[in-house]
């Protein structure tokens, strides 16, 4: 099931997962129930926002109740489609990419990466993980194939670009990027830039200010 | 230099490296100045948005010029502090905590791990990527005497709630957290998620949008 259509925005869309991990944790203790209150206080957030983020999903709390947390987690993942397989291609094999193929939990998060590609002899026609190591020349062909609509983008910075019009080439339409390039592909494009340095810039700005206002308020941090 | 602290919003934060990739290429190619529209055509963004992104770190723009490139390469690092380096420490080191040990590209983000943690007695006194691995035990301890801020949390799920507050108890106020679930710590720690999942929602649900927007519009593309 796709639900509605109303455009979520992005700072949103990045709480519902984690909404979801802490509904889980509550469903392995048998609690059947939660109130905005309870996410609000466990994540520091307000509880207006988070029943607003959980108002783009379709669903609303009881009053004086709140969720039933069972029907909560299957509307989120629904909202999210992880509840549906996703295949995918993923390109570049060395230390990160080797560690999302063992990365058990991306089923949870609908994907499912299908075969995988490199550059290097080596690793060709072996297998990472259980998923075979194919040569990136054949990438563009096998996706269009396989109806590929997701790409995972695990090479070099240097070879990002290229590999990247290979995916697009092949039909992927969302493509997941761990390098640290700004890819230019069609506008059509999906690119999540899973990065470190989206995630670090988040940090060290925070960090930063964090710690100037001690500074200035005369609390001795560092 | 630590710049002004007027709150950044975190899409805009999120983009500034993003634009600092873009910038650094132009460098690499020799080119001194650069307009919003360039930004905005690369990057599929609007240009009014550029402007205001970029305005957060103090930049303007001279009308009809833009940029100076190599300033505002020095202005955005500045603003994030990654011209600084700040020691961390990283917990857990399985598949993904060797590939960020490995990850070169880090110092360039202002990270420099000096130490790693791990509870398995067949990695610790051994070196991964020239890093020392310690047991666990001695991370709050040394935190504490060598002043660490940021703590790496790449451990297992089900430790990941142990090792945070071992940090934070070591004196970490800044948490980059791998693991897929939510943390519970005191309000004043920042937290930024850096799993999979965040990335994964914002990809997945585009791609759904995507999909059923193509769908109703006639479009086959499944």
């Amino acid at each position: 099931m796709i639900s509605g259509l109303k455009p979520i925005p992005e700072p949103a869309l990045r709480r519902l997962p984690v909404y979801l991990q802490l509904l889980k944790s509550l469903q392995e203790r048998n609690i059947n129930e939660v109130s905005t209150t309870v996410f609000a206080d466990t994540l520091n957030l307000d509880p207006t926002q988070v029943r607003k983020d959980i108002a783009y999903t379709g669903m609303i709390g009881k009053p004086k109740v709140g969720y039933d947390v069972n029907e909560l987690i299957d509307t989120i993942e629904s909202y999210l489609n992880w509840n549906n397989l996703t295949d995918a291609f993923l390109a570049g094999t060395g230390n990160l990419g080797s560690a999302i193929l063992g990365y058990d939990a991306l089923k949870k998060y609908g994907i499912n990466i299908v075969a995988a590609f490199d550059n290097d002899p080596a690793k060709i026609e072996t297998k990472i993980q259980g998923i075979e190591v194919l040569p990136i020349r054949k990438l563009t062909n096998l996706a269009e194939r396989m109806h590929i609509k997701v790409g995972i983008l695990t090479v070099p910075a240097q070879a990002a670009q290229e590999v990247a019009a290979h995916m697009v080439d092949g039909g992927i339409i969302a493509i997941w990027n761990f390098a640290p390039v700004s890819l230019s592909v069609p506008k059509d494009i999906i690119v999540e830039n899973a990065g470190f340095s989206t995630s670090l810039a988040v940090l060290s700005r925070k960090l930063t200010e964090k710690i100037t206002h001690s500074n200035r308020s005369g609390e001795k941090i560092l």
